[in-house]
């Protein structure tokens, strides 16, 4: 699947991924994709401004939180649940 | 045991624990003080300035991460382990 570009799994960092969680915002969006499917941009969006939301997306996404990829006008998200578990065993179950 | 102020426990909030252990100095702290034993804060701030510790100190405390009191002129800090674990079981054992 082509994505826009995140750290392969070996390069997630604990110190991004707990900064990029230690957003409301980011988590709601984070505990939205918890079960793993994939969603448009607009739909996690809800009211929050377009620009505000790009922020988010962008350190989830370098954080290796999510993957992101094109989609028509929007982009497709989804949570990198294995990745994360494997990194770091037990830490979704623990935040969301 | 008099601590300085701090959230009790049923008031920590997982958004302000991750902002806190969102940041390396921060994270070596914690893992540093991972056995629950109380350390001064002399023996944990290695070469960093004093005031850039001040910071990381109260991040920490607010966050309710950890506890800070008062020993002669320097400050006992420790670990919430207890707490932290009774809020989101699992999440030290994943981020240490």
């Amino acid at each position: 699947m082509a994505t826009t570009e995140g750290p392969p799994r070996d390069a997630i960092d604990i110190v991004d991924v707990m900064a990029a969680l230690g957003n409301r915002r980011r988590l709601e969006i984070v505990a939205a994709l918890a079960d793993g499917q994939e969603r448009t941009c607009g739909v996690l969006r809800g009211q929050t401004p377009k620009s505000t939301m790009t922020h988010h997306w962008r350190t989830l996404r370098d954080a290796g939180v999510i993957w992101q990829r094109p989609h028509g006008r929007e982009h497709m998200l989804r949570l990198r649940r294995e990745d994360l578990e494997a990194r770091f065993p037990g830490l979704l179950d623990a935040v969301l």
